[in-house]
């Protein structure tokens, strides 16, 4: 299977299959839709990649679940003990952007604490739920990148982080979706992040405390997974608000990031109008 | 406006609005649909109310947003301090479940920590962000009672309480939706729950922390709230877990939530097959 994306055409959405510097377009508005249905008619036309306007991955997932605390480096940097279970808390669907889009920040006065987290999100193939480890493995379409952008006093402000991790707008994924027939349990794939070129995060998904398999099968005993699910699998040591003294992203801010054999979410962030 | 519902006719569902004994079956698949296009017109059908067959009241949310630690009883059965911002967490769609639906408990070996709390649910009506309080009033379609069943063991397991709120189909949400025309900011309504006929919780939407319009409020400085999403808004003391011994719902427990003016949720406890 090749890569997918989502593009923005006009006024709607399509999803599309890369063909080397081309994306042929699918007969559907997302890979989401792709996902539910299978169907992959493509429509006979093509756009250059280069120039592709990048929709988030998936338009509206029914599940965004976000594994906190899964990087033995970041458990390190937060002070945090090693976990005996998987840490999940949710973000909801207008919090996604497109991999190239502006990431717009929150108005000044209401913060500046704006953190990057590079993370490996698993999206979910088919519906899954009791599953065995390979059952778990079955179930997984493939992978993406998903900048876990988060507000941190927000996040903070109470002991539950949704607050601060489900600001409108400030979660870049994509820019395609490589399939678990190519990155297997995403294991042992470089992950890394950079602001305005300084690399900040630097490490692989070897360093995951709860595999791929692990989360999709710990999840699928809580609730059905769905096709185009988003599980973004926690993000490695180098956050700005974990640094000395502490970092945050402003006005024209550009971050960066990017996982082996996936790609990179590339975006500026501009403060509201 | 008068009260809405959704109903399971056949394998499809519609939206239905309350005349008395009746519900008048409108051409729309669910509440959510009703409220995001503004459409009411009427099948010419209508069922009786004692013998319809309720789904949840909205059946796909885009969000599903809960208040934690909201009522002064339950802040002090938990222990906790009196909140500076409220506390949110998410359920997703699959969690909820119909006003009169079995509540299909996990397996005995996943948990048998299975709790209730009852609790009033705004259900918003027209897109808004950045509100100020009257914006905040004004986006409010009405409100429902909503269980937010527990699993306390998943829930502890981390710090996040997602794991344990978003077990698929042990919310049960509706009865119907009463227009905030009707209930106005939706305080000054008794709310109680009851298990096997006994009463555990008897409270007031008085003793919110953090009114409905500080929620809605609060929440648009963070994210567009959309027609159709369900903000519940905490429980009041006498949940299962917070009692001496603890107590559970277990096979063939009868848990009712009720809210005056509203009506009640009540759902028997049924083991898996």
């Amino acid at each position: 299977m090749s890569s997918l994306c989502t593009v923005r055409i006009g006024s709607t959405t399509r999803a599309g299959r890369v063909e080397g510097d081309d994306i042929v377009i699918l007969d559907a508005a997302d890979v989401g839709a792709v996902l539910r249905t299978g169907n992959r008619t493509e429509t006979g036309d093509a756009i250059p990649r280069v120039t592709a306007d990048l929709a988030p991955l998936i338009l509206a997932p029914d599940k965004i679940i976000c594994v906190g605390l899964n990087y033995l480096d970041h458990i390190r940097e937060t002070g945090s003990e090693t976990p005996a279970a998987p840490t999940y808390f949710a973000k909801f669907a207008n919090a996604l952007i497109g991999a190239r889009d502006n990431m717009v920040l929150p108005s000044v006065d209401v913060s500046t604490r704006i953190d990057w987290e590079a993370e490996l999100a698993i999206v979910i193939g088919a519906p899954v739920r009791h599953a065995s480890s390979a059952e778990a493995l079955a179930a997984v379409a493939g992978y993406t990148v998903l900048n876990d952008g988060s507000v941190r006093d927000y996040q903070r402000r109470t002991k539950q982080f949704l607050a601060g991790k489900t600001f409108e707008g400030l979660t870049p994924v994509g820019p395609v979706l490589v399939s678990a027939s190519e990155l297997g349990d995403g294991s042992g794939l470089a992950i890394r992040s950079s602001v305005d070129g300084v690399v900040k995060q630097d490490s692989n998904t070897d360093q995951l405390c709860f595999t791929v398999v692990d989360i999709v099968k710990d999840l699928s005993t809580i609730t059905t997974l769905m096709p185009g699910d988003i599980i973004a699998t926690g993000t490695p040591g180098g956050v700005g608000a974990a640094r000395t003294p502490p970092e945050w992203l402003g006005d024209g801010s550009i971050v960066r990031c990017e996982i082996e054999s996936i790609g990179a979410v590339e975006n500026r962030c501009v403060l509201p109008d």
